[in-house]
């Protein structure tokens, strides 16, 4: 079937409306009507080129939210009707030691990315940016009716990815979790963090945002660029969760953790990090990375983030506006994220 | 008291026989008559000046074993004539929160090092290459009848350096170690992970002690010169323990690491490791550090040797022969660590 959709033709073009053919619902399909679609910054990251030549035309958009609009003859977990998200992934091998392990995001054939990637059947796969899209029952999400349906599509990649490594070290009651950068990822992790019962401090380059971050969760807000900061925090964390992309000394951040203390990047630079093994020995310190979630432990967030009423700070905007949202994005003009209401893509 | 010693008088400087001042034997001190001192590179590092300027002159050695000469009024854990031993720290404050979890090594106020260290009282502490030694009980280990005692003084380093990340990351059976270097903690680490449970894989940069190292308790043994050893051992190891402190591709050796894999550094090169952010996300592996071990686990460490028969594999040498085993140490030219009989010492 033909779909509208919104697509960069080539890389660094804007964005235009296109139309994509999807597949044939198969046995085991879902085919959802799209409402919302969040914007992420790897969406820019890729349409821009920035990771490496991208099969164009690329329809971005892995935070997707929408409605089951017909199901394969397989399907039994979801129905027609039923409210449904897709995340970061829509394919895995199923069968590998990771994929069983309910971390299908590590696949050792591979995980299918959600747009841009190629999908086990050959074919390329096509983003959110669309008014309907196929997928793998086993890779589709149901969205509790307490959350609301646009806040709720940034969960599916900004969820996930602080999600996870808050669960996976533990952040809760009686432990001191910081998250560096108050962006998409990281107003979500403040608020995820906070409603684990976890004690919450921002370290944000400035304090431009403080009023939000604690608003949002955070116990304690302090600027990285006042040296004053490190001196201050020294030793004083045990999580660390960094979101901010771009380059950032290591060794100092590390020193602000606590003895067992992890440091974890959801992000990658594209340089490497250069870190001093006794930043790490001294404090028997972890420097680790986290990517995305699996699917049980995306559901398991989604249901979480349903009971303690958490969604993302979103501004829904009309699909002829995305390449002025991914200017904006860019200078950091957003709080804290843009979502794409579908039902404008024509 | 006076006592008699080896000490290099100055960075650089060949060690000579000299003699020093012991403390009075204080109410809660032990007086320990030493019977052998390892060999440890740090303490070349040390006296070299490679770690910066040092209280000369400066008697190294934390890989002591002796037997109780004297112990202090209120000394309960230890009485005249039990077999003992110190490793690498003999004083911390005792009150902070590491101290107080059995941390004493990551001590706030600073633990104090065996030799060359200031102790909390203002004096210099002088290490193992002596006749006699006076340390604060807390600190004192005792080593089971069950174990050499030239064999068990490697124990006091290069033992716990490895035991506690074995432990602490949960080498046992079901679990895959590597051990990349097989030198004096090297092979530690490839008896104890072995005793553990774990499957032991020595990672060395030539086959040259292939021999050794499956006797010493490995099943695998890869030379890293080969390129091709990264490729077939990709995603393999749980748990990588890096005892090499010169600078190694950080990277390369994260991708040998299954999911949740850690590869831990107990040296530390001069120069920062560079990181690639995308080594450690893509598939939530950590690299962390960990520095010798607490005192409880010092000795549940010696009990476990004793209880599994587990030594170094030495090479006694007399007193006047530290400045040749220390050409050697340098020179690799040793299976796998020097112990000085200090009765030898005069």
């Amino acid at each position: 079937m033909r779909v509208h959709a919104y697509a960069a033709p080539a890389a660094g073009q804007p964005l235009a409306p296109t139309t994509i053919e999807r597949r044939e619902v198969g046995a085991n399909d879902v085919l959802i009507e799209i409402r919302y679609a969040g914007i992420c910054h790897s969406d820019i990251h890729t349409v821009n080129g920035d990771w490496g030549p991208q099969p164009f035309p690329v329809v971005p958009g892995h935070e997707i939210v929408g409605v089951v609009a017909e199901v394969g003859s397989a399907v039994t977990r979801h129905a027609v009707g039923d409210r449904v998200g897709v995340g970061c992934m829509v394919n895995s091998c199923g069968e590998c030691v990771n994929c069983t392990n309910g971390d299908e995001q590590y696949c050792l054939d591979g995980m299918v990315g959600t747009y841009a990637a190629t999908d086990r059947d050959g074919t390329t796969t096509q983003g959110g940016y669309s008014t309907h899209v196929v997928v793998d029952a086993d890779y589709v999400l149901s969205v509790p009716d307490g959350l609301d349906p646009a806040a709720a599509a940034p969960l599916l990649c900004a969820g996930i990815t602080t999600y996870a490594p808050l669960r996976h070290w533990k952040a809760g009651p009686g432990t001191k979790v910081a998250v560096v950068g108050l962006g998409g990822l990281g107003h979500m992790a403040v608020k995820i963090a906070h409603a684990l019962g976890a004690e919450v401090t921002v370290l944000s380059q400035s304090l431009k945002k403080q009023e939000d971050g604690l608003r949002l969760g955070a116990d304690d807000y302090f600027a990285t660029s006042d040296p004053a900061t490190f001196d201050q925090l020294a030793g004083r964390f045990d999580l660390i969760v960094n979101t901010v992309s771009a380059s950032i000394d290591v060794n100092a951040y590390l020193r602000l953790l606590a003895v067992d203390g992890t440091l974890v990047n959801v992000g990658a630079p594209a340089e490497p990090l250069p870190v001093h093994a006794m930043s790490l020995i001294s404090g028997r310190r972890s420097f680790a990375g986290s990517m995305i979630g699996g699917i049980a432990l995306t559901q398991e967030m989604l249901d979480f983030c349903a009971e303690h009423g958490l969604g993302a700070e979103v501004e829904v905007i009309a699909a002829d506006q995305v390449n002025e949202a991914y200017e904006r994005v860019l200078a950091s003009d957003v709080r804290y994220r843009f979502v794409i209401d579908t039902g404008t893509i024509a």
